[in-house]
C-alpha cells in the first residue's frame, strides 16, 4: 500500500473515524486512499474553516480526534481561526496538510510556504514527514499529541510531502488499540493544599470563590461543585467560554463570570480567595484604558484543586469528602423542570422570547451551540429550565466564526441528537459556507439566525469607551441587510423569515420535527 | 491626538486612501481614528480574506498600498491565503493587526496568540510596535518596506498593541511625501550578459526562449518582446500567474507556459537558453511521481535580462537596441481589431461562447479579473481579439478564493473602469462574502460565475494520474447544487440564472449597460 493508505488505515485502527476535508492537488493520494477506508467518513466542506470546526465540535462530542485535511499553506491558514477556538477549549484534533513532493521545495513553486511557521502557534505538536515508511507512525504519534500523551495535547499538525503519500509504504507494528484521552487525577497533595486553603480562609473569614472550567462543567461536577457552594459556603462560577457544558434538567445554574470588568469586577471584588477547579485563575477577555487583567483583584491568593485538563469531578469530589460535604439523591428523572408546556410567545419577536420558546420546547438530550454573542445574556437566561442537554461554546477562543462549523461536527458525532445553533448574524458570515455541508450530508440541524444586522458587540465597546456614536461605518452590517434564509436556500438548506413570535415558534417547531437542517432567520 | 490617529494620519499624508476592514475590539480606536481622517476610505467586508484579496486588487490597479485591518492572531490568519496570493504577485500592502494593550499579553487572554510567528511566513516586513510616540514613524516604515526600500516589497505588516493606539502620540516629522514603487533599471552589464548569452546561443544554433513576468506583462513590454521575437528569432512566452497584464487590442498575445507537464514541458524541450525578462525560472505548479520542477530540461542555461521587480520595459528597450531591432508604429485606435461586431450566440452555453460573448463586448478600459481554474483555456481564447483592458490573475500565489476579493479591490481603486470577474464556483466559496461588499459599495463589477458544480481541477487531476474514476465524493460540487444567483441576492446582488446562450448574452448586455454590481450564474 501506499503512504496515504497506510497513515489512514493507522488512524481507523486507531478509532478515527471522521475526516473534513477540502482537499487540494496535494491532497489527492489521501482522497484516494479515503476510498478504500471505509471507516473512516469523509465529509467535504467548501471552506478550511468549517473543516477545522467542525473537528472541534466532532472531538467534544464523541472525545475523539477527527482528522481535518487542507491544501499547503493558505489552506491550512483559513482553517486557523477555528484551530485556534479548539486550542482554547484543549480539543484533540489531527491536521493533515499535504505539502509539495519534497524533492519540489526547492522550486519554491507559487503555493510554497512555510507551513510550519504558520501551524506552530495554534498547534500542541506539529510534524513534517520523513518518508512513506514512517506515515503509519507518524499517525501514531499524532493521535498520542492530540489525546495529550506527550504534549499538552489539542491540535496535532503533521505536514506530508507528496511524494510520501504515493510512495510505497507498510503499516506501523506497534500498539494500534484506541487510546483514551488523558485526563489525569488531580494529586493527593493538591487536594490536601486546597482543602487547606479553604479551611484557612474561612477561618480567617476571607470569601472563598471557585471557579469552575473543563470537564468541570459536566453535570455531576456541576452538582457536587454546587452542594460545596451551599453546604461548604463558597460561591461557585464558571471561568470564560469552555469547550462543552452540560445544562438544564437537574443541573443546577451555576452563573458565568460575566464578559464586561465592570461587572465581573465588582463580583469578586471581595474574594478572599480563588479555588480553581478546572478553570485558570479569571482574565478579562480585553484590557481596557486603566484598567487591569485579573479579575480578582490584585494580591486575592489563588489554589487549584484540578487544572485544565485533569479530572475536575475525581478532584471535587476528594474536596468533598475533605470538607464532609455529602451529596443529596436527585429525582429519578432528569427532566427539567422549569417549564410546564411550550412557551407560546405573542407579539413582536425578542430575544427572551426565542429563549422561552427554545428551552420550553428543547428536546431532552439537543447540543446547543451557542455563538450569539451580544445575544447570548438574553436569550440563555432561562436555559437553566430546559431539559437535559449539551452546551458548546463558540467562541472559546475568541475567534469569530465557531457556531455553523461546530454544529457540523457536533452533528455528524450525533446523528441521533438534535444539534441547535444559536447564531449571531455577523459571526455566521465567516464560515457560512458550513450551511452546504449541512446540507449534503442532511445533518439534524436548526440554525436560529439571530439577525440584528450589526457588529453589535463592537457597538457596546464604542459606547463603553465612550467613542463617537457617529461611528456606524464599520460596525453597520445593515447595508444591505443580509438575506439570510436566502443564502440558506443558495447553499441547499431550508430557510425561514420569522418577524414575530408565532412565525418563529411555527418554524421552530418544524424544526424540531423534521430532520435535516432548517435556518431560521429571526429578526430581532 | 493619539497613537491610531497619528498612525493614520501619516498614512494618510503618504498618499494611502483605502482601508478594507473588518475590526474587533483591539481595533476600535483604529475604527474611531478612521473617521477623523476623511481621506481614507473604509470599506468593510464581513471577512478577512476579502479585506487581504481587495487590497491586492486595490494595490495591483492603482501601484500604492492599501490598509487592512484585521482582529488579533485568528482574523489576521483567515486572512493570509490572500497575503500570499499577493506576496507572489509582488504587491505592496500594509496589514494592520489590533493585539492586546501591551500589559495584558501576560495574561493569554482567550484571544492571544503568536501574531509574529503567524505573520511571518507571508510578510516581507513585520513589526511589533514600541510604543505610541513611534507609530506615525512604524507607519513610515511599514510604507517603505512595501513599496520595497527596505525588504523585498509586499505585504508589511504592524502588529499594534490596543494601548498604544489609545496613549497619546504625535506625527513623525520625517519625510511624508508620497513615495514611489521600487522598480529599478536593469544594471547595465546585466543587460550585456544578457545579450551576448542570445548571441552567443544563436551562433551556436540553439534555440532561446524568452519568459516575461512582472512588469513584463504591460502593453509597451509585450510590443517590445513581441518584436524582439519576431525581428531576433526568440520565443517569447509568460511565465507562472503574473500579477497584472494588459490585453486586448494592439497588445500582442503572447501565450502563457502551460499549467501541466506534459504540455509544458514539449513546449520548451529543444530550447538551448532561457531568458528570464521580470520572471523567475520557470517550474511546473505541482511535482508528479516521476516528475522534475524544471520545466526547461537540466542544463539549459538561463540568462537574467530582468529581475522580478526590476523596470522589465528597460531592460527589453536597452536589449533591442544592442541586437539593433527597431520598433513598428502602430495605428492610433488602441481599438481591438478581432470582432467586427458583438457576437451573438445561439444554443447552448459553452465556455468559448461565454468568451466570444464576453471579449466582443468588452468595454476599452474594462479589468477582467480571472480565478476560472480550468475553465480558463477555453475561456480566455479569444480574450486577445478584445479591446484593450487589464487582466488580474486570481491565483498568482495558487491560493483559492482570490478572485471576487480582487475585484472588490480593483473596483474600489477604479470607479471609471467595469470590472468583470471571471469565476470559478469552487474557488467562490472561499470568499462568497465580497459580494455583501460589493453591494454595500455598490461597485460596478459584473461576477461571471462558471457553474460547473465541480472540483473539476482536481477531477482532472485524478485522471491524469490515473487515480479512481470512482472518487468523486471529495470533488463533487453537485450534492446539492449551489445556487449562486439565490446567494448573491442574499448577500444584496442582483443574480440572474443563465443556462442557455441567449439568456447569457442578454445579462451581460444589462451588467456591461447597467451601475453597480450583477452576478451572472453561468451553467456550464
Amino acid at each position: 500500500m501506499n503512504g496515504a493508505e497506510a497513515l489512514l488505515r493507522t488512524a481507523a485502527n486507531c478509532g478515527v473515524d471522521a475526516c473534513f476535508a477540502n482537499p487540494g492537488t496535494t491532497e489527492l493520494h489521501l482522497v484516494e486512499a479515503l476510498d478504500r477506508v471505509p471507516s473512516i467518513r469523509p465529509v467535504l466542506a467548501l471552506f478550511e474553516g468549517v473543516c477545522t470546526g467542525a473537528a472541534d465540535g466532532y472531538a467534544r462530542m464523541t472525545g475523539r480526534p477527527a482528522l481535518t485535511v487542507t491544501h499547503l499553506g493558505p489552506g491550512f491558514a483559513n482553517g486557523l481561526a477555528n484551530v485556534h477556538n479548539a486550542r482554547r477549549a484543549r480539543t484533540p484534533m489531527i491536521n493533515l496538510i499535504g505539502d509539495h513532493a519534497t524533492w519540489h521545495l526547492a522550486a519554491d513553486a507559487p503555493l510554497a510556504s512555510d507551513i510550519e511557521t504558520l501551524a506552530r502557534p495554534m498547534s500542541g505538536w506539529v510534524r513534517r514527514t520523513a518518508g512513506a515508511a514512517s506515515l503509519s507512525q507518524d499517525m501514531l504519534d499524532a493521535i498520542d499529541a492530540a489525546y495529550g500523551a506527550t504534549s499538552g495535547g489539542g491540535a496535532a499538525t503533521l505536514i506530508i510531502a507528496q511524494d510520501h503519500c504515493w510512495d510505497e509504504s507498510t503499516m506501523a507494528t506497534t500498539a494500534t488499540a484506541t487510546p483514551a484521552r488523558q485526563q489525569p487525577t488531580p494529586a493527593g497533595d493538591q487536594v490536601a493544599t486546597a482543602t487547606s486553603a479553604i479551611r484557612k480562609a474561612q477561618l480567617e473569614g476571607r470569601k472563598v470563590f471557585m471557579v469552575l472550567g473543563g470537564s468541570g462543567l459536566g453535570a455531576a461536577s456541576k452538582r457536587v461543585a454546587a452542594r460545596l457552594g451551599s453546604k461548604a459556603g463558597m460561591t461557585v462560577l464558571t471561568g470564560a467560554p469552555n469547550g462543552r457544558a452540560d445544562r438544564g434538567g437537574h443541573v443546577p445554574a451555576i452563573a458565568a463570570i460575566p464578559y464586561f470588568p465592570e461587572q465581573a469586577q465588582p463580583l469578586l471584588a471581595d474574594a478572599g480567595l480563588v479555588v480553581l477547579a478546572g478553570a485558570i485563575d479569571p482574565v478579562q477577555f480585553f484590557g481596557y484604558p486603566g484598567g487591569r487583567s485579573r479579575v480578582a483583584p490584585d494580591g486575592v491568593p489563588v489554589v487549584v484543586l484540578a487544572q485544565p485538563g485533569e479530572d475536575v469531578l475525581a478532584g471535587l469530589g476528594a474536596l468533598a469528602h475533605e470538607l464532609g460535604v455529602t451529596m443529596e439523591a436527585i429525582g429519578a428523572t432528569d427532566r427539567g423542570q422549569g417549564f410546564d408546556r411550550p412557551v407560546v410567545a405573542d407579539g413582536p419577536l425578542t430575544l427572551a422570547g426565542i429563549g422561552s420558546m427554545l428551552w420550553s420546547r428543547l428536546p431532552e438530550g439537543a447540543v446547543v451551540v451557542s455563538e450569539a454573542i451580544s445575544s447570548s445574556g438574553q436569550i440563555e437566561h432561562e436555559e437553566w429550565k430546559a431539559a437535559p442537554h449539551t452546551s458548546l461554546a463558540g467562541t472559546t477562543g475568541g475567534a469569530i466564526g465557531g457556531g455553523l462549523p461546530l454544529t457540523v461536527g457536533a452533528a455528524v458525532a450525533c446523528p441521533d441528537r438534535k444539534v441547535i445553533d444559536l447564531q449571531a448574524d455577523g459571526s455566521a458570515a465567516y464560515t457560512v459556507q458550513s450551511l452546504w455541508t449541512m446540507a449534503r450530508e442532511s445533518l439534524d440541524v436548526v440554525v436560529v439566525l439571530l439577525a440584528n444586522r450589526r457588529y453589535n458587540i463592537l457597538d457596546i465597546e464604542l459606547k463603553r469607551s465612550g467613542m463617537g456614536a457617529g461611528l456606524t461605518g464599520l460596525t453597520d452590517l445593515g447595508r444591505p441587510d443580509i438575506g439570510w434564509a436566502k443564502i440558506a436556500e443558495g447553499f441547499g438548506v431550508a430557510g425561514i423569515v420569522a418577524e414575530d413570535s408565532a412565525t418563529f415558534a411555527k418554524a421552530l417547531e418544524r424544526g424540531l420535527r423534521e430532520s435535516g437542517p432548517l435556518l431560521i432567520e429571526a429578526m430581532i
